[in-house]
């Protein structure tokens, strides 16, 4: 019986759910059990779910045209993942995900949301809402890419992404700052 | 007595509105002509209006540290503007947005649209879907430049603003394509 504390936490930030509403949703949502360094999504199949991470911790990265793979954003305990482009329009996805722990993830289908939305209306106020900050944050994150340095770059890093520094491999972290470990390893040494 | 003929079509998208639903959101519209080249947000300050162009064109854009302007997007008629992290989250704007045309406006205040939200929440899923659309729409433009030839993006700004091409400086087309004008019309040679 999995226990769905976080995701109704997560609901109850922005919208208030009656009992029967939140046996509805939990009665909606599917579970899955992702091991460690697996893919959730690839590079141009269709993201059909919408993930909450329960547990656990997912990387979500793209490829340039030679092989190297830059990640673009970590989704720890209490977030939500997918190729936003890709499940909100049925695309091809731009994005890959995987896991960098054994991760624990509630979903609902794209079908599934669709008929949530006509049943649980206050459900579109939730997901506007984590539509504009998905929006803010992937704003934000190009804009620093472009404007900041990498060791402005890394200080957000710890800022967005409390602890998480200590769980994941070095390179990812460098992956996503888009410099070398070497480098990663220096910045850390000037602000240890 | 201001049009609403064309923002009534927008909504009509994606939500169905009955007449008292019309009226009312109507009754909350401000409306604003912008003279060609006067700014409606500086970088900066707070994004406090999400704004729905009626008749005419802006470009949101931003200066480097050298103090270039690089436009971002354009928003002819029928589309919305705001710098949408400032205006959802009520923070400084990064994007400034300026008419390259005179342009007609209706605009919500972010207060009245958080009432419009309690009142009639059908707007939920209308912004929601904007939201999400955005999002799409910023995530391939960020991706084109990366990773897609001028000419490229060129054949993409064909496609996404039908005859806009016509309507603007040759200098805004550019420095959305991030190449100079002098390119621009190498490239339009070799596409004529």
């Amino acid at each position: 019986m999995p226990v769905f504390e976080h995701i109704l936490a997560n609901f109850a930030l922005h919208v208030n759910l009656d009992v029967a509403e939140e046996a509805y949703v939990t009665s909606v949502l599917q579970h899955k059990t992702l091991e460690k360094n697996k893919m959730l999504l690839e590079t141009g199949e269709t993201c059909r779910n919408l993930y909450f991470i329960d547990k656990g911790c997912l990387r979500v990265f793209n490829r340039d045209k030679d092989g190297l793979e830059h990640n673009v954003l970590f989704c720890p305990e209490n977030w939500w993942a997918a190729d936003m482009t890709s499940f909100s329009g049925q695309v091809p996805a731009y994005y890959s995900i995987a896991a960098l722990e054994t991760t624990e993830l509630f979903y609902f289908s794209y079908q599934s949301l669709e008929q949530l939305y006509i049943d649980v209306p206050k459900l579109e106020r939730f997901f506007r809402i984590l539509a504009q900050n998905g929006f803010s944050l992937y704003q934000r994150r190009v804009n620093s890419i472009i404007s900041r340095s990498a060791e402005e770059r890394y200080i957000q890093f710890q800022h967005l992404y409390p602890k998480l520094e200590q769980r994941i491999a070095q390179k990812h972290i460098a992956s996503y700052l888009g410099i070398t470990p070497v480098f990663l390893s220096m910045i850390r040494k000037r602000n240890g």
